[in-house]
């Protein structure tokens, strides 16, 4: 049977792990798609690299344009990242009417809802496995394996560098910046690691698994993101001493008044088996109505890995190409004319659990003090943990974990106890989740 | 749009859940299948319970005939399980040109090659999600997912009977029979537990995974099948001494000489994830060349989990009916002239590590004679505890754990430790797998 033929841009770590992939599996693939897959085309502006890894197999350019617009190419795969070529590449690809499979998650996070349309209206094909949880393949669960449910939440370990750090974090009990030192001279954290620890990256991911779990428009600029560089090692102690781990989670919760989406630090039991998920892999806990709790776990980031979706996406493709595009697995799982304007929930109206920690005065009334400010805020207070000062000091950490209030609630009481003349500095607040139905 | 017409056999547990999960959530399932997917006749012989479910709603029958051979109905789904008129009604559904849905794992893991190759010639559709692991979209993942890969091994919990009697026996120091007796009061178990407990019920499961995991044809009658009912509270205990946890698992691995086939319990080290996977949940842990590990963890049972699987795949049709059967997903997972007849490994061939537990007399000499024993069949040790003889007793428990070896070496060790005078009564044996790369 005629082969597919794919251009690819970018030949990066993805790119090179995605010709590999192809190559080297190329009969198993061929055996399951019915008809080869072949890359005719690679586009890098390294164009020495993309000679050496195609091994002078295939034509190579440094125009990428070039790629997006050659008529013997069927599919372009993006892999360049980035905001704006990316996207200038990809919108042409879709407007010479090709099928894009793309691993960016900051583009479709930010201009998904434009390229969606672009695509739709053409007829073609954009897919993005590779774009979230990395080999997972979370997208086509969410799309395709749980479309019998109400999704309720979604909740996601979709940054292997920051849990790397911080598993490290809790079994050497460092803290993070001596961990990210190391995870940097791994090769688990870039130079830069800034996308990474603040929770922008897992944020990009987030927004595309909210859209196809919700059925609503990419959102990025209403995520909430707090990264994990101010974690530090009491911390991770103290919560494991209470039964719990501390991860960042990417959390997003259809409720009533609207959906919740969020990056953060987040205590969870420890007894949940996404607690346990450690190092750089990934996970992702959906919970659907109908299913309960499921969860998808392995490699979120890494040359095969990612290509492994990529390739999957592309006998995707290859199968879907030719059914009528009314028929095919719509972009954001719900037909394009079906998306809800469930708007993003502020984080001031988040309802969830916390933990704080705070620095008091060893005296007499500093607890009667505090939880009486929980209690004018309507907040509960599920266990306490106060700690002896330290040899000759005055000081000790009292943590609290609270029951389920509001976001507002907990913002307002924490002022109020940062204005206690016994209470030292500011109060830490971790958020908390049990994942539970 | 005009809605698409499901011929619903069986409306018991599973059958009563597919009819609640599509009322519930019609307004999502539409949303995101593009039209309406409607239940139009139901076939029960408990016509009561079927005009109970259905309330009035839906012609119902207690001909399933009459359902399979209805021109208005357009997929039926089959929840009636067992071989024979399940069987029957499936081919003449085929034969009617209607798709099928069914959740009726003995049926396709004994007769699969014969029922999908009548559909491939009719042109019609046999999904089956629901018949591995529940709620689980294991299918999907497998067969679209991962679709880069070279599968290296297939590892599942996929029976929540016996893991939900695992779990209490670890957890509550029993033994086998106790458990059962608790599991069948709470409903977690049958009657007659003998298709769970002994391995068969997941032997049916991990052949259907087999097959679409390594492109070759069901081959139930091939696989080995061990249960639990031999396990002890001991084994367990001394298991976990060890490190180790003991599941049931379903594993088939590719290798040179032919692919393993096999359901037993297992000693996994307790730090694997899949160890941790407790109660009646499933988990399934796949290999990929190109991804590594991946695991995919759920409910493997129960009236809305598998729901959700039977509603997935009525979307799933509905999507793909109108695409040209050779762009449809393969039922196994390849092309139907793509299959490999690589056969399937005999048990004696499997390679493995192992957990002995004998019991010997406490004298001189026993140790030197088993461990000669093992070093004359090639067979090294990798760990070994030796228990103190309980009080007034003059025999131990001995527990030595090998390193891999060949299952045919094993055995003949194994004949010739139960012939030494000091030892007493049969050599425990349980298989081990590191479950790493």
């Amino acid at each position: 049977m005629k082969p597919i033929n794919v251009g690819l841009l970018g030949i990066g770590t993805v790119g090179g792990g995605t010709y590999t992939v192809l190559t080297r599996n190329q009969e198993e693939i061929t055996r399951r798609a019915g008809r080869p897959i072949r890359i005719v085309k690679v586009a890098d502006r390294n164009l020495a690299l993309a000679k050496e890894v195609t091994k002078g197999e295939v034509e190579v350019t440094d125009d990428a344009f070039a790629v997006v617009t050659d008529p013997n190419v069927d599919i372009v795969v993006e892999l360049i990242g980035g905001y704006t070529v990316a996207k200038e590449l990809v919108l042409k690809a879709i407007e010479n009417g090709k099928h894009v499979v793309t691993a960016n998650k900051a583009l479709l996070a930010v201009h998904g809802n434009e390229i969606f349309a672009a695509a739709q209206k053409k007829g073609v094909i954009v897919a993005f496995e590779a774009a979230v949880a990395g080999g997972i393949p979370i997208i086509k669960a969410l799309r395709e394996g749980l479309t019998a449910n109400r999704i309720e939440w979604i909740a996601g370990i979709i940054n292997g560098t920051t849990n790397f750090i911080l598993t490290e974090m809790r079994e050497k009990g460092l803290d993070f910046a001596d961990v990210l030192k190391e995870a940097q001279r791994l090769g688990y954290a870039e130079a830069d690691p800034t996308f990474d620890v603040e929770g922008i990256d897992a944020a990009h991911k987030l927004t595309i698994m909210s859209a196809i779990g919700f059925g609503i428009p990419m959102q990025f600029d209403k995520a909430y993101t707090e990264g994990i560089t101010k974690l530090t090692g009491d911390d991770i102690r103290y919560a494991e001493e209470l039964g719990y781990r501390v991860k960042l989670l990417g959390i997003t919760r259809k409720t009533e008044k609207g959906v919740e989406l969020r990056v953060h630090p987040t205590l969870i039991p420890e007894k949940r088996l996404i607690a346990n998920v450690n190092g750089a892999m990934n996970a992702v806990l959906v919970m659907g109505d109908a299913v309960g709790p499921t969860m998808y776990y392995g490699a979120g980031a890494g040359a095969e890995p990612t290509a492994s979706s990529v390739v999957a996406d592309l006998v995707d493709v290859t199968r879907m190409h030719t059914a009528d595009p009314h028929h095919r697995v719509p972009h954001l799982a719900f037909q394009p004319d079906q998306l809800s304007d469930l708007p993003i929930l502020p984080m001031e109206d988040v309802r969830t659990s916390y933990y704080l920690r705070l620095r008091a005065q060893d005296k007499p009334g500093v607890l009667a003090d505090i939880t009486r400010i929980l209690a004018d805020q309507e907040i509960s207070i599920d266990a306490m943990l106060q700690k002896e000062p330290d040899e000759g000091e005055d000081q000790a950490d009292i943590i609290i974990l609270t029951h389920i209030t509001v976001e507002r609630n907990i913002n307002q009481a924490i002022a109020k106890i940062e204005a206690l003349p016994t209470i030292n500095g500011k109060v830490i607040r971790i958020r908390m989740e049990s994942l539970s139905r």
